[in-house]
């Protein structure tokens, strides 16, 4: 049995919680939020998106989050999700800001993608040659494979369409890979049968895992993939995100739950749990609510 | 890695789940979840308790509950725990009833064994073997090792305090020994180091886990557990357990979410999901809330 040593914890509430809330969150909340998560030892946030502010209007102030983070320190890397071409442009107008990486989406679902980006999966890829393209020798650009457990239109997702999406990454570059439960439908057999072969096919590729909880599998999956060999793990605030207006439902497995799971495996994050876990209360009462994280 | 055909599930939640309710359900409340599991199709129920009816006043019914179950299918074990000799000697006035095994509970923590029984680790092994002598021949003797993960009262517990509880059930005759992470206080590697320690040390004994979700590890515990080998776990109807009143606060892993995630990996529990989560519903309509429990 293999027990890693030590795990890459990426936050990523601010940007897929935030996105899904009804509250906007003021800019210079989200900056100290940014701040008390690199105080608790962090050292990868998403921080927020580059898509259409009509899109997502939550994080419309991205540009305005990023020029306020001010230095992070060393050793954290500051990353945004950019949805097109237009959105890398805005990007590349923030390399004066600690904005180091990207992150481009592509779903593995023909049917997710097309709900989600408005294009079909090949349209997709192609746009993210372009985009590696501009990002080459200014920002590093990371992949995101959604849907690669299961769709909520198409439901079951074979190997092949995850596969074809990798290929593309790989070809334009691309040597970082989230393989992403976006509707949570994924159990920790298939995230280790998935991760286990991309593992072995890909050399040369860090993967990561970005899980949803919505069925209580979150932390299964998450130690399922790094008994097969998963380095980079994704989480979120509190297990902010789904439907604020579903009681129960959560978005991301909750960071303070899996650093405690991974501390209490001896796996090393280089993060503080207590102060994630005042992060998480920062959270709550910017939100004015209760998060669905289990340890408090 | 080793991924199990087929666990048998073990439902406690009528007895593990219901001494920590206010609420007394009636007799015939009882009886009738009992059939509407085993119409769910478990094969093994944890049914109640012989334990002094001033100690625990919602298990005052053990005798008449398993007079009442009748006929409960071929291949159904229905067992009930025995807190001493007096306890036992009320279960074997039952042999006309379907019970036919019961479990002896004795904990690898000196501090919690006196505040749970009143009796030292050594005295309760003593009584063990002469409560195994009295059952000989007429009911089976499970055993089952509380904080066997961690002591509220002591903190950490080492391997030599399991296994001095083991070494006694083994003498005194036992063969399924269920390894109980009574406050939840275990994580994932710690159970898949014990479980698979003490499967290597004892062979002949058939291994099974009873996994508090105090802390949210309880899926991922179970996932580590029959990695290592463990071929029955334990689980409660929604949850059910813990204290009612401290929000979020779960006892077992919920039967539905266990077998929810054992079936979504191909692993076999003889159970029809739609109809556990029935069974959660009657339950959560008995109590009048709803329970913990994330599929639904």
């Amino acid at each position: 049995m293999h027990w890693p040593g030590k795990v890459l914890v990426r936050e990523v509430g601010l940007r897929d919680g935030l996105q899904n809330e009804k509250t906007v969150l003021p800019t210079e909340k989200k900056i100290a939020l940014i701040r008390e998560l690199t105080g608790a030892g962090i050292s990868a946030i998403e921080a927020t998106s580059f898509v259409h502010p009509r899109a997502v209007p939550q994080l419309a102030d991205a540009e305005a989050v990023l020029a306020g983070i001010g230095a992070p320190g060393p050793g954290v890397t500051i990353s945004a999700l950019v949805g097109n071409v237009k959105g890398m442009q805005r990007a590349l107008e923030m390399l004066h800001t600690p904005l180091r990486e990207i992150v481009v989406v592509v779903s593995a679902s023909e049917a997710h993608n097309r709900a989600n980006l408005n294009r079909s999966v090949a349209e997709s890829l192609a746009e993210l040659v372009e985009i590696c393209r501009l990002a080459e020798g200014r920002l590093r650009v990371r992949g995101a494979v959604a849907t690669a457990f299961g769709c909520p239109y198409q439901g079951a997702i074979g190997i092949y369409a995850v596969a074809r999406v990798i290929e593309g990454m790989v070809a334009a570059g691309i040597r970082e890979i989230t393989l992403a439960d976006t509707a949570g439908m994924g159990n920790p057999r298939q995230v280790y049968d998935l991760a286990g072969e991309v593992g072995e096919r890909y050399s040369g590729v860090d993967w990561a895992l970005h899980l949803h909880d919505t069925r209580g599998l979150g932390l299964a999956n998450a130690l399922a993939g790094v008994l097969a060999g998963v380095t980079i793990l994704e989480c979120s605030l509190g297990g902010l995100g789904g439907c604020p207006f579903i009681p129960g439902a959560t978005g991301n497995v909750a960071t303070g739950d899996l650093v405690h799971m991974l501390h209490k495996m001896g796996v090393e994050t280089g993060m503080d749990l207590r102060r994630v876990l005042q992060c998480t209360a920062s959270l709550e009462r910017l939100l004015g609510r209760n998060l669905p994280a289990r340890i408090r």
